[in-house]
């Protein structure tokens, strides 16, 4: 798959491990930035990350800081970005079927590299179920939630 | 506090117990819905709620779905809305403390009532830090984050 992935300077660590592990298991990593764990704010690179997937670049996203919680604003300000904050993977799944997420968002000093591995493996099993959840996930992308100007 | 608190179906009878148990703790709830257990869809909640914090009505929100990650992203499609999807009181209290959350949302078929009340308080106890956490707040309801139209 194609996977955007993005941190801030608390993320920086996890996002380089993952990245790795992503791109060893045969998947093509776009690395939305940081390239050091020098400070920057986790708003900025949530942005670059909703970019990269709702642009067609990526199949979904993987956002990373210090809780998860920052990150995982900042991805959801986006109409078109409906990002899971998980820390197990049984939500890392139910994201996918029940809200067809694009992206999910990761606590790097709350979880650990292992279980980071299995919420994204599980968000890559989970397949979207429709039906009921279709016109749910709708009105997170129509008014009012939008229109929101994303340049 | 004067706190509002919203659901889905499957967040329904969560939504009932933590509000007879804040109104007993002597706290002001506003009750945004639904009034019964019917099928009905997420994002509209999460507007209500939205609205109640935002409109100063409110000092804060809690938001209850199934797995709490479709109506956090509902209320996040807010632009003065910070809502945290938490599972543990230590998140709750970081997205007081670093994010300034202005909602926490809970998962009811996830977690049950005592865990619930756990991070409700932890969410209650914390203050904002302020500092270096503020810049990265205010990007969050900043281009190109907004506008976005809530009417």
């Amino acid at each position: 798959m194609r996977i955007a992935i993005a941190s801030d300077h608390a993320g920086f660590d996890l996002k380089q491990d993952i990245a790795r592990w992503l791109a060893d298991e045969g998947h093509v990593v776009t690395d939305c930035g940081p390239q050091s764990n020098a400070r920057v704010d986790y708003p900025d690179f949530g942005y670059k990350l909703a970019l990269a997937v709702t642009g067609g670049a990526s199949d979904f996203g993987i956002a990373i800081c210090g809780s998860g919680i920052g990150i995982s604003i900042a991805v959801n300000r986006h109409p078109k970005m409906r990002c899971a904050l998980v820390n197990e993977p049984l939500s890392a799944m139910l994201a996918r079927e029940h809200n067809d997420a694009n992206a999910i968002a990761l606590g790097a000093r709350l979880g650990g590299i292992d279980m980071a591995k299995a919420c994204i493996a599980a968000f890559m099993v989970g397949r979207f179920e429709g039906g009921r959840h279709e016109g749910r996930v709708d009105k997170l992308s129509s008014p009012p939630f939008v229109p929101q100007t994303v340049s």
